[in-house]
């Protein structure tokens, strides 16, 4: 996607090969920063710090921190040294898993001498693969999306309603969730989307809502309290999230306060739609409450902000009292039983182990 | 209730006579500061910025603005025109309205020398009979309480989720919804309340939160997002809210976001708790949803936030993207049959007609 004019990627190798480049997502709105990252233990720290998030994302993330591995030491206790690192800085997503995985067994299945270009040419395929699995998102969602604005008799706006920041940012490129919403916007579809701010990190507020300001979609920037009175009050037409993990029964982990609002979707009669790419489906999982690990980051996340102040710097604030203990949880898991349907890089099903079976015969079979 | 050992109540008449005393709620937790108010301009102002806020204290506040204006001229037509400027503050609360009512219709069978004393006596006692409902409140709520601390084997903590403030500082003392939690907590059950920060003006955060701490009661703040994964995680005991208008019928505005949590609640088969003493209710009411005037303040309370700085002054940050519209609605509907029940002054009773015509038979006979 483009920011002001150029094309960029959130992830990329740097033209020197000797290191990563990556959009600092920890500065954005306020500044656009690239950050050179040269080490796992430098990509190691970005994920967990959160200067790259989005499951997709900390997926090809993890994979550029192999091919560092790779090119600092190619020896297998190198490499499972590293997969152990990368793997251990967050929990939720499974594109974290999936990508490691896939990076070692290329990594060991090459003879030493090549190991380092074999990594990094993984690196990019998971990349790629990645913004076409996002692509064809976009095309499926595009469909829906278009069916409920013909439904609407095309008048108005089409109202979509999101959570956190599937875009372009979560991932290599387009995004899940808002792939469709580009496309219908780039389509001619007129668009609205109510941007909840996502506490307590405000990736609505902070990348949602940028990535939608520079596209030049329409947004509003909402409480994550409000979404509940605007379905009751028919001003959604669909909600679209993402996914850090999927399971293979349909229950979906995305980020604290998606359960909330596929409630208010069921209860209203609203779709509530899942841009899930099948790098984020874990198929051996059945019940996303009980198996889903969910992340606990640090409660200053919660009782302190970072915004900018009237001279344009930045600055942190305390919101809470001294001495009030928080808690911060940082996903939460929709039963399949509250989504309306998935919407994944092969077509569109039902939350389901019959519906994912249809369009990943390979996957449920050996997941099951 | 005690603040570092003295007590006080929210709002007071001044010991001059000659103005109002009022707590500045705009600057909790990181100021304590007494604010005067002397005219009705300044009543109505301190309502319209939240100097005071909270349904019931709302209509104590607008109590003693018709007093003010009394003082400054007993005439009817002034005592009209404070009535219009007072319930052109905020549209949902109802205490505002019955509260105005009262004040103009007691001001008005008064003769003209006495009207003064009349208003500053009605305006006292309304002050009076909100401590005594929240008083009942507290103890028809602490048995509700004990019962579910009773069913979990008097073992581990009793959870309570609550929703922005309906604290003491909400009210004139006490508090509606934690009326019953200051109860139950001075009686010895181990209470625990999970504090939703309630964006975006973040009320739990800046005075829930300060409440439990002066009063030692433990406490978690959360983001508003958690509160669904902690319920599917059998965290949460009962939720416990405030209302600032209810129907007839039952229906229950509060804080925007409550619909939400009652929501979750239903999904997990956690009791949903309605503090509601009569003030707040609307009998004539029927349809929250449709009924229920419901707020908009500007959208600058969701982009900028202030906050203490380490140097212990406060400042405001800007939290969006310059550019990127917001909107914020203050209240949302949650549904009768989402609510366990009303918790009213008078008892407990269904979050409905019939229910609380048991409780309130003259106030639903005239009502329909």
């Amino acid at each position: 996607m483009k920011v002001d004019g150029v094309s960029y990627r959130t992830i990329w190798p740097a033209a020197d090969g000797a290191a990563v480049e990556v959009i600092d997502q920890t500065r954005l709105p306020f500044a656009f920063v690239i950050r050179r990252l040269t080490t796992v233990a430098e990509i190691a720290a970005a994920i967990r710090t959160m200067v790259v998030r989005g499951a997709p994302l900390i997926g090809a993330a993890a994979g550029y921190g192999m091919a560092l591995a790779c090119q600092a030491d190619a020896a297998d206790t190198n490499i499972d040294r590293a997969h152990t690192t990368l793997l251990a800085t967050r929990p939720t997503a499974v594109n974290l898993k999936w990508a490691l995985d896939r990076m070692r067994k290329g990594i060991r299945a090459a003879p030493p001498e090549s190991r380092r270009r074999e990594a990094y040419r993984t690196a990019a395929l998971i990349c790629d693969e990645d913004v076409a699995a996002n692509r064809a998102i976009g095309e499926h969602g595009h469909a829906l999306i278009d069916a409920l604005w013909t439904k609407k008799r095309r008048q108005g706006r089409l109202n979509v309603l999101t959570h956190c920041n599937a875009g372009w940012l979560a991932t290599v490129d387009w995004g899940t969730a808002l792939a469709p919403v580009y496309r219908a916007h780039d389509a001619g579809v007129p668009v609205h989307v109510y941007v909840d701010e996502t506490r307590p990190r405000n990736q609505g507020a902070r990348l949602t809502a940028w990535e939608l300001l520079k596209h030049g979609v329409p947004h509003t920037l909402i409480a994550d309290n409000a979404g509940g009175h605007l379905l009751q009050h028919g001003a959604v037409d669909l909600v679209l999230v993402g996914t850090d993990r999927t399971t293979g029964s349909g229950d979906v982990a995305n980020k604290i306060g998606t359960y909330l609002k596929a409630l208010a979707a069921s209860d209203n009669g609203v779709p509530f739609y899942v841009a899930a790419p099948s790098s984020s489906i874990d198929f051996g999982l059945d019940d996303g409450v009980r198996q889903i690990p969910i992340e606990e980051r640090d409660a200053r996340e919660l009782t302190e902000i970072e915004g900018e102040v009237a001279t344009g710097q930045t600055a942190v604030v305390r919101l809470a009292p001294h001495g009030s203990p928080a808690l911060n949880v940082g996903f939460d898991v929709t039963p399949a039983r509250l989504v309306t349907a998935l919407i994944t890089e092969r077509g569109v099903c039902d939350a389901s182990r019959a519906g994912l079976a249809r369009l990943f015969p390979e996957a449920t079979g050996s997941g099951a």
